[in-house]
């Protein structure tokens, strides 16, 4: 019983996830799903991304919350349009919450949206938005030992930031083992190594990302 | 009718959770919901916990987690009996899963049991164990600003770990402002500060546990 319930709401999903790529190539725009832990740094990552991509890609933001509009400030204040979502509650952005939003925003002469999740290595990974990009981070602070215990998040993500770089020194991470854990369950995984609080490591990933909207357009 | 649903799952859930209290006290035991972020330090902090009560008080563990068995080999290896539940996708414990842990480990001579919740800042706050005591642990890495977009699980706990004091210099976490928000959302919680990396500030924690523990014996 349960499960059909569940299997009803992935359905809904997937058809509004459909309906959100439509707007998506309609619009000729790129998207991007972030996900993470909360406090691995998403928020930071976007401001981080905003500044790279300045003079060369305009970008407007979808902030996932399940409440307060802490982050949404903080990314308005950077100059670009952004929305708040507030799931009161739910631990997942589903694709008719960024349905909402798409078609609330003004999107003309954006190229990149950024769609920031709920704080959850869980639930996130399930739920299609209609993205181009899967992007999840993961804060060195959190261990080396994570792909193991959060395996769907790990697969599914496109691009693997590993954050807080700077913290390397201060913690048990190894680098290595987390690498060879994650390449075994998702061979095709990009991943990119940096710290939003120094900027270290930044540049590679827009180069990357640019390229990517590039490439589309 | 998707409230209906939900409404089901937590009327059926608070039902098995107070299975659970009369199992906890016919059984004389005292039993803590540990719930956290991926990477906030759970396991570290259970085995920091083991080690403090050793020769004082008897431990068992239940180690909730999506997939795998990293955590309860770890806790098992420090001697103490340890239960695995896999979820097998879902992003919380629920008050069943931990009856079935409950009734099927041998608990004679067993005084406290930690049930390690999966990592997630959201949906464990929402479904009851039948637990004497919610604990949470919030690491420093993931910022003094989390009880605003977490508050539920803020608002809910008893006690409130503050981990990986050790890294403070290296952030920009701010101690006095974390206290100030979470105290205006739950004036009575208790706020440990400490680091299971380096030990400081373990024993004021043991301390306080085990007066617990005692009180209700």
């Amino acid at each position: 019983m349960e499960i059909e319930v569940l299997e009803g709401v992935f359905d809904a999903n997937e058809i509004i996830a459909k309906e959100n790529r439509a707007l998506i190539e309609d619009g000729g725009l790129f998207m991007m799903n972030l996900m993470a832990s909360p406090g691995a740094g998403k928020t930071s990552f976007i401001m981080r991304t905003i500044k790279g991509l300045e003079g060369k890609v305009s970008v407007a933001v979808i902030e996932g919350d399940i409440a307060g509009k802490v982050d949404s400030e903080r990314i308005a204040g950077a100059g670009v349009p952004t929305i708040q979502i507030n799931t009161g509650g739910s631990c997942h952005l589903e694709a008719k919450q960024v349905n909402t939003a798409l078609n609330r925003m003004d999107l003309s002469g954006v190229e990149l949206v950024i769609v920031e999740n709920v704080g959850n290595l869980v639930c996130p990974a399930e739920f299609k938005l209609g993205e181009d990009l899967k992007v999840m981070i993961l804060s060195v602070a959190e261990g080396d030992d994570k792909p193991l215990k959060y395996p769907l998040m790990f697969s599914e993500s496109h691009v693997l930031i590993v954050n807080k770089i700077d913290l390397i020194p201060h913690t048990d991470f190894d680098m290595e083992r987390l690498e060879e854990t994650v390449r075994k369950m998702n061979p095709h995984v990009e991943i990119f190594k940096l710290s939003c609080r120094t900027g270290e490591g930044i540049e590679c990933w827009i180069d990357w990302l640019e390229k990517r909207i590039r490439e589309k357009q």
